[in-house]
Formats: C-alpha cells, structure tokens, sequence
C-alpha cells in the first residue's frame, strides 16, 4: 500500500525542519576480496555516535531484488510510487539541463557517438569536452522537421538532452543506441500503433543529424535512448505543504527534484560548499534534499578506498549539519552502489532517522549488517517520507 | 497486498480457539526526561516468560507514519483493510450505543455543549453526567423532520449518538463541532452536491435543538462531527468462519466489533471481570477479543506511572489466560499511545503470538526494543489475523 494519497489528506504545515541528507550508492559489500564492506571498513565517529542515538533499518529502494535507476529510487525517497511516476531517462536530461518542458514534449537522452563505415566504434566519441558537445549541439539547430519545434541541449561530456515539441509525440519507442560497439544505430520503432508518427519524426532527427555532423570527428553522429513525454506529477507542496529545497551538484538529481517542485539552490562542487548551501538557505525552507554524488560514482568505478574517503569526508561534515538541529534528519541512499560490482545493486540500503520522537535503537555502528537489526526493521523507501513527516509531527490523526 | 480474499477461500472451520488480548495505546516511548518506556519500566514477569516461548515482532497498524483513530487500527487487527473500510466517528457512535442501523441510514457523534451569546464557551457542558445526557436526548425527540426519521441516543456522560434515517442521506457533510471554543457553532456544509438535502435536514436538526435546549443549563445547545452513512461490512463468520465475540467495556470498541459480527459479551468495568468473563464464555466462541482501555487513557493522560500500573495488572492476569489453553493467543496494541506524547502515535506496536506452531524466537522481554528483534520482524496490523488463523491450523494450503 502506497499512502501517499492518506499523508496528503492528513499533513499539516508547521515551522519543523526535515533533511534528507542522501548519499547515492550508500550500501556497499564485502566481497572481491575484501573481509568488510566500504560502511565497515570506514572510520566514522560521528555516523557511529548519531546511529546510537537514532532510528535506524534497512530500506529496499523498489522492492527486494529490484536494481533501480537513479530516477526511480529517488522519486521513492521522497515518497512517489517509483512504477507509477515511470519517468523516462530522457525526461531527466531534459530537467537535468533546466529545460522549460511543456506537457506533451517527447525527450530523449542523445549520445554523441564516433561511426566507421556506418558502424558504432566509440558510443561517447571520446567522451569529447562540455564545450564541443555545446557546438555540436548548436549545429544540430539547423535540423528542420514540419510541424515540430527540436530542441538540442548540451548536457555533460558527450551527453546531451533531445527535445521534441510538436502535437501527439507519443513515447512507445525503440532506442536508437545498440549499446554496443561493432553494430549500426538501431532504427527507431514504434511499439504501438500511435507512435508510429513519433517513430518517423525521430528518425528523420536522426538522418538530418548524420548529415550535418558526418565531417565532424571524433562526434559524428547520435544514439538516441529512454524517450520519455512529460507528464506532471503532484509537487511536494500539494502532496506534503512542503517547501523544499534541492543541494546537488550534478544535473540530473537537479531535474528529477525540481520536476516535483523543489526549488533547486546554487551551491558549489565540493561537499563543504554543498554543507555551507544548506546553512545560508536554513531559513528559507522547511525541507532540505541535500545530495552526495561521490560514494555512487567511487562505487561505480570499483574504487573501495574512494568511497570510504567520501564516507569518511561526510562523516567529518556531520556535526555543522546537527548543529542546524533540523526537528528530523535522515540518512540514506537512494540505492546501493557497492565497488566489488562497480554498478548500482538491489541491496537494501542503510536508513538512519534522528529526531525528538525518533526510538534510539541498540544500533552502534553505521554499517548495514549493524542496520538490519535497527527498530526500523526493513522498509520500503516509500515509506521514509511519510514516517519523517510524523517524526517531524506534520500528520494528523486518519480517523477517529 | 491485504490478502483477506485469498484467507477467505481458504479458511476451515475448526474448534481451536484464538484469543486477541488487545491493549489499547500498548507502545510507548523513552522520552520527557524518562530513560525507559512504559513496557521498560513495568515489571512484567508473565509477559516477559511468555515472550520467551513465542513469535515476537512490531506492526504498524495502517502503515508506517500513520497514526491511527480507534476505529481504523482496530478493523486493521481483525484483518480488514482499514482505508478500504474508512468507517466514520458517527457510525461508531452510533453502534457503541448498540443502534440497530439500517442500511443508508446517517450517522454523527454528537456533544451537548454550552453556547453564551451565540458562541461556544465550553464544547462538553461540563461534562454533564449520563443520566443528564439521557434525558436531555429525551427532549430532542421531539425534533420533527418531514421525510425523515430521527434518533438521538446517549453515549456516557456529554457524548451522543444522532442517526437520521431516510432516502438519499449523503454524508459528504462538514462538522458543526468548531473544535475551539469561542467560535459559534458552524453551519452543516455539503461537500458535495448529492449531500445538499442531508446538509439541509441536519441544519434544521441543529436549528430545534438550539430551540428545545435554550433554557437548559448547562448544555442548551449540540454540536456534531463525523457525518457517515452506513455501509455493511463483511462479517467475521463470512470471511474467517468464525463464531467470535467481543469482550469490551467502551461503547466505541463494542460498536466497532460489533459492525464486524461479533457478538458483545456482557461485562463489568474491571479487568478481573473482563477475564472472568472471558472464562464464563469460553466454551460458546472460537474467537474472543478482549479489550483493556486503561493502557490507552493512562497514556492520553501523560500519565507514566498509572500506564505501567496497568500493564502491571495485566501481567498478573495473565496466567488466567494462559490457564484457558487457546491454541493461539496474540498480545498487541491497536495503536501507540505514548503518554510522552499524550496521545496516539504512529510507532510500531509490539505484537507477540503464541501458539504450538509459533517459533519461540530470542526476545525475552515485553518491551518495544526487544520485539524489534523478534523473528515476526516488522509487520502491518491486518498480517496479524491471517497469522493467528495459520497458527490456529485453520488455513488450507493455497494452490496445489
């Protein structure tokens, strides 16, 4: 039972202070070799002395056994049905790049790619700078489609946001991209009847695009993926009388939380900087997403001793957060993302929920074996949300 | 997933017994300067010695952040889904005075209360005794509707009972109860267009009643919330097979089980008498509820110690039972109540289960902490029912 439709009815504004501060990748593993995972191995006082102190478990980002995307598992964390809110990787490059979407807009993440005698050998061209990806975009504004306004935004390296505007775009598309090297770009398929115009649109994107970059190199052409229409989904201020706000750094965490209305602060790469974002804005909002990218990417890349320094560093940060003395603090990832499988896993993430009406449990250590025996026992994501808006005393009653 | 549906094809009618001892608010907290919660505190040997030898876990009676009326978290521990079966506060007024609804009949709780000028001074009268509110509930009937018939029912002591019968009665009605004093009695509101001709016949209501009370003191005037209609409910007998009874002191709790099918044994007020009840009776039911309030109203008070007192007293009962020797017997709240908080709250309630086919798990003591640890893990209220009747051997297998 999803029950956000009973929060909405019962949530009550009120001066309390909620932050969710949510390091991505969390979960780590023991494994490759190694007797303790990335959360064991690392040496974090305050963590340790916090969870002492707090409500601590387990939380399974969709379900057990489910891998999620980082799109997904963050709209859980903040309490939306991740399956029903099915938003599309393209729809968060497009947030993730502060695009003005109107409903109806078709988005797809693009790619520039490097082919050969028509075949893909780089599917990231070199992964070319941010500034070339920027030109190559402006070149692919000449693209002319009749009845369709195109849209090409620069995003990071060779990442960048496509968007169509145009009537009945539907989204039931194949990808563009093979995901392999040594093969053509795919053909764009229509998977049911009414996106047979969006099919031939995006391809004609796609010929017209091969046509104006096929003497650029190493970027030649794009791979297309995730299309995705916008579809507005109820904002944190109808849902909870919230007014939140968004720490990150990367973009596509800024998209996905401002696409539920989270008003998305200026901060600088660093932790410190994000840490100092939050203090000088305490007093403007009464929910803070604050989001740590660093322990998902040393995860990614297999990098142990990256991810317990990043643990360690927040760690270290801990105490300017508690001294803002938020009325509840949660501590989680969005996902698991331990380095012995260099990628986001389905193990249930560690969750840490601190406050006045919060059970300190017998939990002493921040790891997740210590955290699977805490008084939250195993949780749905989704149920974060609505237990730090109780904790935080926004709920009324349901019922007499 | 409630799976009520699923138990229902698959329940036997056999002769074992279950009985659910519920005490109402059960879970408390450490806090208001107390290093221990009310179960901590309380010495509990029986409690203690019985959780050795049986399944222990916690529950959230709707779902995590959810704090619970007395209404819903009770039809949740009967197994049935608490939001499908949203009963409003009119109807259980209504059945804990032990009214004989009718289908499409409308029901509201009503006070007597006292009005100065027009505003509201005082929203209980002082509190007027029962036998006051009685005959002051005997004047009412000689309100006169055209097209409507009107009952008026006293609960205990300012609190009553108003059910309206006729066509087409919606209870899409807002409250007259302004909840404050100082304010004077709101005006009935539709909330939606079919409710218009209810709003109108209880505005009339409101309008004679303020007539036949103006020279009374000190209740001269009504106030009433939680309009509902009637809406039968799947029985007990219906989905579990089950000849049940309820062993209740309040009315609310009476009329809840009652709209369920159980049958209210007659008891005295005391929690001796509720289990000497309990022993009369036992061998005409297959299922007993028996109810102690003081848990609850201890806690609503803040009063610490007199909640211990209780569940003290309980714990000396217990051997009368066990003594019974019902095949499965479940010890839980309905709700939270910690009196930190003076209130319901939305914790997780312990639940302990025990039964020849329960696991004894390591929990050894009747505390919240300690049945976070407990082998049942963490559970949602309407799991209970399903478990007990496992337990009790009277579920086919499902599937071949």
């Amino acid at each position: 039972m999803n029950t956000q439709h009973l929060v909405r009815r019962l949530v009550k504004a009120t001066p309390s202070k909620i932050v969710f501060l949510i390091l991505d990748g969390l979960g780590g593993f023991r494994g490759a070799g190694r007797q303790q995972s990335e959360l064991e191995a690392a040496r974090l006082p305050h963590l340790d002395a916090l969870a002492a102190a707090s409500s601590c478990g387990l939380s399974d980002p969709i379900a057990p056994g489910i891998t999620p995307g980082s799109g997904p598992s963050h709209l859980a964390l903040f309490g939306y049905d991740p399956v029903e809110h099915d938003i599309g990787r393209g729809l968060l490059s497009a947030l993730g790049v502060d695009f003005p979407l109107q409903p109806s807009d078709l988005a797809a993440r693009m790619n520039y790619c490097t082919v050969r005698d028509g075949l893909v050998t780089d599917r990231r061209a070199g992964r070319v700078p941010t500034a070339e990806c920027a030109r190559l975009c402006r070149m692919l504004a000449k693209v002319e489609i009749a009845g369709v306004e195109v849209f090409v935004q620069p995003e990071q390296e060779h990442r960048a946001a496509l968007i169509l505007r145009g009537e009945g775009l539907d989204d039931h598309l194949t990808d563009s991209d093979p995901q392999v090297t040594c093969k053509a770009p795919l053909r764009v398929q229509a998977l049911e009847a009414q996106a047979e115009r969006a099919a031939t649109i995006v391809n004609e994107f796609v010929r017209q695009a091969g046509m104006i970059l096929k003497d650029e190199r190493p970027a030649n052409m794009v791979l297309l993926r995730g299309f995705a229409r916008y579809h507005p989904i109820p904002s944190m201020q109808e849902l909870y009388r919230l007014n939140p706000a968004c720490i990150a750094v990367y973009p596509m965490y800024k998209g996905v939380t401002r696409l539920i209305g989270m008003k998305v602060l200026e901060t600088g790469p660093s932790l410190g900087e994000e840490v100092a974002t939050l203090e000088t804005h305490w007093q403007e909002h009464d929910f803070f997403y604050l989001h740590v990218k660093k322990t998902d990417s040393a995860g990614e890349d297999g990098n142990f001793d990256a991810k317990v320094a990043v643990l360690e560093e927040v760690d270290g940060l801990l105490g300017r957060i508690l001294g803002l003395r938020p009325e509840v603090l949660v501590i989680t990832g969005d996902h698991s993302t331990p380095s012995a499988l260099k990628g986001h896993s389905w193990h249930p993430v560690p969750v840490l929920m601190h406050g006045r009406w919060c059970w300190p449990d017998e939990v002493r250590s921040f790891t997740e074996l210590a955290f699977s025996r805490g008084c939250l026992g195993r949780l749905r994501a989704t149920d974060i949300m609505p237990l730090a808006l109780a904790s935080a005393e926004k709920l009324a009653k349901y019922g007499a």
